[in-house]
């Protein structure tokens, strides 16, 4: 970890070595950006960064592009992949694909042999069915669309690498927000001890309680992208209005799921759930 | 009062007679209808006689609509007024204007000077502030549009007077519904015992309590034209939640009052009001 | 199938045959009923023969519930059991419980070991978790509370039997309703074309397609009891607002799953889904 | 204005003068408060004032309580009253109340004579109509239990004046807050640009127009107890969906108007409205 001051006076090789892996077997990256040095946000460091991929010519950009691991649990698996792509890919657990699995290596081969460079996107920003749908969606691109897109995610995957290398003013906007509330309109105040459980593509990936102000004591998710994808949110209100006039058994709700969409990584989702003991109603908040 | 069976055997001037007025001061129109004798529908009936207005030449059509009562206060005292009109007119209450009605006055002889004809407009589709905006806004109309605008409410005006006159197969569609509903999602029944107090333009026209099913017994408004116009209805909740957990003093909801605009006079109207202690939600239902 | 009518009329021996098997394996309750007919409703025709069985000492009402089947799939294989026991333990589908099989055995033979009965429940009106759960309680009581309550799921049991044989007069209300409607708040209209489906303690058993008045073509349920248990509604929205203002990718909706609890078989159960493009609401409608 | 620093280390002399009138016509309780400073707070201050009165005998409290002014239009007219008096009665404005004026005025009359002191109340916590009906509750009382309430009012009246003269470490809670809050469940986002209007009793007391986030730049109201009583708050969505699917003329919803209840005067008040074309939600919010 170096602060953004440390990499605006270090020597350009000591610079180089520390971005090292930034960009993905291209060194040349980092060293066009030592050249104009200092920068006066992170933002403007990465951005100076993509401005030297995309300075080159159609032939360095594609052996760039190619110089990638392709997106595979097999690649997993051989030596010569770097740790940051063995950490992002294993973030995403293709294999939970199950057998569309297939349909995406052989999307994926039909990628490589169209545009003649590996299927890229970041990995972080995704959840695996939304990398088997862009996939597909990208094959029908044009090759010039396509190393557009690509350069697109370049710019995403790499942002994410250099917040993980570097600190400093301006660091680029990289992290979504999640967060709950329940109300309960019967009783005129926030619902307090509702067990809170968040699924990502069908896989559960945290639960929470809520505290007297109705939230969970922290954001659901928050410091790093929202996985494009589809959540569900649910609400163990089962025992929340025994007691209550007129509750049945079983009661008329015990668990409440809600299902939403983050299309969004870096965008900010808030999720009310407005409940009575016979009604609820939710929105998009803010 | 006749049957559509009755006008369709009845002698041609006993035809005419028994429709005398429907038409303002034009037997002819009912002597036109006459040969196309028999009706299948009451609206058939209708139609036939609205084609014998617009099939006229414009001169005659002029002068037909020129044979029509100035709509005014004034009016109301002159003794030349068919009992239809005043009527009509007497329902409509265009004193109720206050110091708008000297503005209705000048725009409405602005009208007759521009257009040639008196202002015509259905008045039991209308309240009295929407006679003056449409009288404001087909000021501005070409002679043409304007005489296709005469010829519009001439239509809605003989087809309440024809319903009052005829009963048989096939009536025109001439009246709108307006109901309300009151559901407890605190409680997960329907509300009984709520007051309601509609009002129409500021000016109180029916009270209800819920019954046992949260309705009025009967709709609130039914069986005639719901005047075109902006609507209020209140739903007293004072004492619902008397006892109920946390209930304060005043309570939080009162009195809960729900505007609505009407613009479809035929239309149906639902107000539902999905009622907690300390939410309501209510919509345009169905 | 008889008309309540023939019951009323025909010799004794002939009442007791078309009777057989109403309460299993006792022709004396359809025996004692002949002499009191004849009977005005099927639901009174009903009620004298539950009080000749209320009428029985201890001992021949012990024998009485003696003669029921034991309620279990391995009883499903075995052939003294009658025609419509053994529709009704298939229709109930105990072996979905899986691993909590086991549990259910060993307890009904813990009842079977203290009460000197089997345990006896109107399958039709319970799903399989909901029988394991009422099998736990009911371990719980004395001989005599348990007794009443065996003689309360006869009475559930052979009203569903003889509804199934006689039709007239006065039949008992065995059958719940259950519906669905989805209202679009944004457009103002009823939300058409958006398909359903329902799942019963986690299993699908329907799917429809919302017509122009936002309902199904006929009630999702009716017609028979509805099983106690959690039921699930999935409202499938993803192509509903495609177009629409703001619209995301994925969208923020996609399926609005709605839980809840059916606790009255015989209930009226009505699902509302207020259906924003950006907030859903839902109540219990009535 | 002083600071609690300056009043803790003032001479006693100096400390009575500076707190003259918090406490109407009785220097005595700054006198007795004088000899317990340092306060660490204001409220500690203001507990050591308000025990000092409660520590006197029946007749002192009695004579104290009689030094008040009666609480009528008609005492605003006379010399002796306060300066404090005058502000509090005059913002109060008992002369709203119209024709029940006098039915206050009488009310009054018979609790000074019930009681022998005049109707105290802190003035600055109410609306007129809540005034007359906590009198008419208060006529109810025994006049121990009004003696106790009597002392109460003190307490508010008191502890306001003193909050107006001290700054320092722990200011008691004088102050309510009520704010709103549209959100257009139609579009996903905050509605920017629709005009509220708060009334209370009645009476407009502001206006403010919702900006990017949804809300008002500043609280609605804040700073002061919120006055005990019933309020309106009208949002002016007339134009807000001009131009959406389905809109009519004149548009379903033109002003949308809450009503809500304040018993709390140092409450926190949120009101919520989730707007969409068809429906909207409120609730009470947190």
């Amino acid at each position: 970890m170096h602060t953004l001051d440390q990499l605006n006076t270090m020597p350009p090789g000591e610079f180089v070595v520390a971005l090292d892996g930034v960009f993905e077997h291209a060194p040349w990256v980092a060293e066009a950006a030592a050249d104009q040095r200092p920068f006066g946000t992170v933002t403007a460091l990465h951005a100076a960064m993509m401005a030297a991929v995309e300075a080159q010519s159609e032939d360095v950009s594609l052996s760039f592009l190619r110089g990638h691991p392709p997106l595979s649990p097999k690649a997993l698996a051989e030596p010569g992949l770097t740790a940051s792509s063995r950490a992002e890919q294993g973030g995403l657990g293709m294999s939970s694909l199950g057998e569309a699995l297939e349909r995406f290596e052989a999307n994926s081969a039909a990628y490589e042999a169209k545009f003649g460079i590996p299927f890229i996107v970041c990995v972080r920003r995704q959840t695996p069915p939304f990398v088997l749908r862009g996939l597909e969606r990208r094959l029908a691109n044009t090759p010039e669309q396509e190393r557009a897109a690509a350069l697109a995610e370049i710019g995403h995957i790499t942002r994410l690498r250099l917040v993980d290398r570097v600190t400093g003013q301006g660091m680029p906007k990289i992290s979504g927000h999640l967060s709950a509330h329940v109300l309960d309109t019967a009783r005129g105040k926030a619902a307090e001890g509702i067990r809170m459980q968040l699924f990502r593509e069908g896989v559960l990936i945290l639960e929470a309680i809520t505290n007297h102000d109705g939230r969970s004591d922290a954001p659901l998710l928050s410091g790093e992208p929202l996985r494009i994808g589809r959540y569900e949110l649910r609400f163990h209100v089962e025992d929340y209005y025994a007691g209550w006039p007129n509750v049945t058994d079983p009661p008329w709700y015990d668990v409440i799921p809600i299902r939403f969409g983050v299309s969004d990584p870096e965008g900010h989702y808030h999720i009310p759930l407005l409940l009575g003991s016979w009604t609820y109603t939710t929105y998009r908040g803010s």
